[in-house]
């Protein structure tokens, strides 16, 4: 049997587009012979649909689009995720679907059994579990039909599981001839290794092949990596397709082996293949074309113009630099420096006299009160207000250069630095924005060295240094790794080896600063905990 | 038996802060020979603790915070809300549970079986459901302990229900004396005749008792207005809390009647209250004192104001007047009559000279390009500006006055208007923001008539009406409220009469606008799906 793995970019909410999509790459299988062409988790939809869910018309129109893919299967099978409504008199109304679509009609419909209900993921909210699973017959094979998180649950994989039931075991209780998962699974770093493990497992334990399709492209913060597969009984990867892109992968079940593309393997690289597919699908999905970037000469923003530079071309990023009384000249020349090497358009708009006419405007409310942080915040929103300008005047979508570690700590402007349509870097912590800045820099010199070697500043008064506020970065980092992204709480990070008072306060930081972050630009996401989306934290709290 | 119905206002996190308000109302009880005291749910940690859940420290501290609690029951029961841990090998490991305690110990501990996912609602992120209900033994009597939705899901009560099992009627077919719900259950326009009626069916129908302690207090969005009472079995309340305050309500179960405080009736009043004690509870929690807004001279600021006066204090609000060249002599006359009227600190901060710093910074950039949208936000985000740097220097908290239907067709400038700590008004329609000023203005004319008059304009270029870019309120309203809260579709509206080129462009509007959206302040919760924590739409998608 033939099997086509239709790893393919759907944009969320655009049925017909999906549709049209899906009937395309259908016909093309058609001529090449193929049995069975089996797409992405809520192939439909797109995924994460979130509220559109809760639209009875959004889902009608859905089973429609269902019904018109349909008559497109003479003689071919696909398994196409979308909504099924649930008919029964009790629940949310949907559930999380697979139609195996054969020869003009509806074969068989498989329904969603484990519903992740974590950190980006919400789908309790949405769905019904399946009240029971069963294998789907297809050309007189057994398909053991499952979706994304339905595989996540192997009693011997996990310590603690979080779900009571687990559809594979149950599906393949029922005996399989292959295991067939539909994914839409994001992108994070380190949760490769981790699928490739549990997959390979699984196929082993279960002694049955498992196909597995996954979703490719970015959905506002959340990036999907492809990296469909083929697992056969021993646990080996078969089959491999390209990751960060769309591909259609051959899968012969005759054959030991097939298209076996190579992976992004280094950490650095795929981390930038991550940040670039998200930032373009971004772009191009919120119908824009042309991005905007307020450059400071600083590392994070240069880091975002080359990967805007790479996502969407040159002639599509706009650079402006924005100078004021306490911009270093290196600063400048940094920042022309680095437009000058990737080729972009580069603007310099001094905001010293728009400065100026705010302080004298604010004068005599300001009653003699010192130089603080307003005045610093004042400048970085002069800054936000015109990179917003320019996106109104000349339809740009603005990029904001934040990094995680600022975003953590708040040391950050609300409507200044964090002002934009996409927050890029927000969730890569500064450490790991030198890394990457270094593996831009790998074959030659992009961002200039200077840029590298200096310490970072916000230049908002005179002589700033970062470090005149915050810890170090590689010490601040994993403090912030521990609280965010593993949960620890002050006694275990003391006991990494800290001083209490010193986590105190950083923790007291990290807390305070929730209301900027929940006004804050969505950030893509690549790490196991971003702030953001599946990051929910109460504003007006004690302690 | 003599129960205390504990409607306290909790603060979200403040673990310590909780268990003294805790064991006061115990101690105080205790003088009175109560026999048991009911406490809201959640009642440790605050509602909603959101991802503090997820924090193993948290639960552990609140557990520890319940063991402080304990040896203060001496002679006296009382149900206390709180996370206990699951020990079980599967599942979240927590529970919503109510613990009952009892001279010095724990007696039983009874966990939340249905956990609403819903809107504003993330339970099944964090909880377990209770694998099976008991009824609680106290006294000689057998209570029938819930948790807030437990008692949502009466089979007589609604069509389609949310969950297959209905713990109430699992608890009174194992005979109970007197059904006890601890909730937090958010305040919206039209809900609590629906909660009476429930509430009143379910007593009748299993001819018992119903004793319902409501959370008070506001906490991020959500506004908890009380109204703990107690239903007889003929379904009808015999005490009744205030609303809207912090209340401890006694009832006596020898007594047929007791202390029956009178509610706010009117649906004006009701929202002015709530509105009121969101925007009190949320400044105080967030650590502040004084708010400053932003007078326009028109109706929403002006409404804003007299919320914030009556909420804080006339000493603790601050107003402030930022005409440009498109601001009418009667707005800034209207805005200094009204803050004269309330008592208000207000000064005057002209804009021109900052925007015209902006102008001819950017004159060469913009090439010539004709007024538009741009120059109106430029102007719009130097008043948030000013209100933010104002913010910074004197520790104010800015309040947005946007309303909803602005928010909902992004007629509102993000990092501008939109600026601020808290959206005090953007759940209420520019309808019923008319209705709330003549509610206001009941009496005496607090907000000068003139604002209520004039056209709604938000003065950014010359002659602008809002009228020029949206349909009058009156026929817009009600568009929003269908397709918003109603979940309508295009078809569904236009089948209320409306022209369908009409619609799609209204619904266009509403789903381009959702990027503005998502960086919007906090707002308070008033009707039943706001935009904010329970409106979860893709920004990035297609049609």
């Amino acid at each position: 049997m033939k099997i086509l793995l239709a790893q393919i970019n759907t944009i969320v909410g655009a049925l017909e587009h999906n549709t049209r999509i899906i009937i395309e790459t259908i016909r093309k299988a058609r001529t090449q012979n193929i049995d069975l062409v089996v797409f992405p988790e809520l192939t439909l939809t797109g995924y994460p649909p979130k509220d559109l869910v809760e639209k009875k018309w959004f889902v009608e129109k859905n089973v429609h689009q269902l019904e018109a893919i349909t008559p497109e299967t003479e003689g071919i099978g696909a398994i196409v995720g979308y909504l099924a409504p649930n008919q029964t008199a009790e629940g949310k109304g949907t559930f999380n679907s697979a139609a195996l679509l054969c020869d003009k009609s509806i074969s068989s419909v498989h329904h969603k059994s484990l519903l992740p209900t974590y950190d980006v993921f919400d789908e309790a909210r949405y769905f019904d579990p399946a009240p029971s699973v069963t294998p789907a017959l297809f050309r007189g094979k057994r398909l053991g039909i499952s979706i994304c998180e339905d595989i996540w649950n192997d009693q011997l994989h996990w310590g603690r599981r979080l779900y009571k039931r687990d559809p594979i075991l149950e599906l393949t209780e029922q005996r399989v001839d292959l295991m067939i998962n539909i994914s839409a699974s994001p992108f994070t770093l380190g949760k490769r290794q981790i699928k490739h493990d549990m997959f390979s497992q699984i196929a082993r334990r279960h002694q049955v092949p498992l196909v597995h399709t996954n979703l490719v492209g970015g959905n506002d913060s959340l990036i999907f990596d492809g990296w469909s597969n083929v697992f056969n009984e021993q646990g080996e990867i078969v089959v491999q397709a390209r990751d960060f892109q769309e591909d259609l992968l051959l899968y012969d079940t005759d054959q030991t082996s097939g298209e076996h593309h190579p992976t992004t393997k280094e950490t650095m690289e795929r981390l930038y293949q991550a940040l670039c597919l998200g930032l373009r699908d971004y772009v191009k999905k919120c119908g824009f074309k042309q991005v905007v970037i307020g450059l400071s000469g600083g590392m994070d923003s240069s880091l975002v113009a080359v990967l805007a530079v790479h996502a969407l071309g040159r002639e599509n990023v706009v650079g402006i630099s924005m100078p004021a009384r306490f911009t270093s000249e290196l600063s400048t020349k940094d920042a022309a420096e680095l437009t000058r090497r990737l080729g972009i358009e580069y603007r310099v708009i001094p905001i010293e006299p728009i400065f100026t006419s705010y302080l004298e405007s604010l004068r005599e409310h300001f009653k003699d009160k010192p130089f603080d942080v307003t005045e610093e915040n004042i400048q970085a929103r002069i800054r936000g207000n015109i990179l917003m300008a320019l996106s109104n005047k000349f339809g740009y979508l603005v990029l904001s250069t934040g990094n995680k570690s600022e975003l953590a700590m708040g040391y950050c402007t609300l409507y200044g630095d964090m002002a934009g349509g996409l927050a890029v870097i927000s969730d890569v912590p500064k450490t790991m924005v030198y890394e990457l800045a270094a593996y831009v820099n790998r074959e030659r010199e992009i961002i200039p060295a200077s840029v590298l070697s200096r310490p970072p500043s916000a230049e908002l008064r005179k002589n700033q240094k970062d470090e005149d506020s915050l810890p170090p970065y590689p010490v601040l980092d994993p403090i912030i790794k521990a609280y965010v992204e593993d949960h620890k709480g002050l006694e275990d990070i003391v006991a990494m080896g800290f001083e209490r008072s010193f986590i105190e306060n950083i923790i007291k930081c990290i807390d305070s600063n929730e209301y900027k972050r929940h006004q804050a630009p969505p950030g893509l996401k690549v790490t196991s905990k971003a702030f953001g989306y599946g990051w929910r934290m109460p504003i007006a709290k004690g302690t």
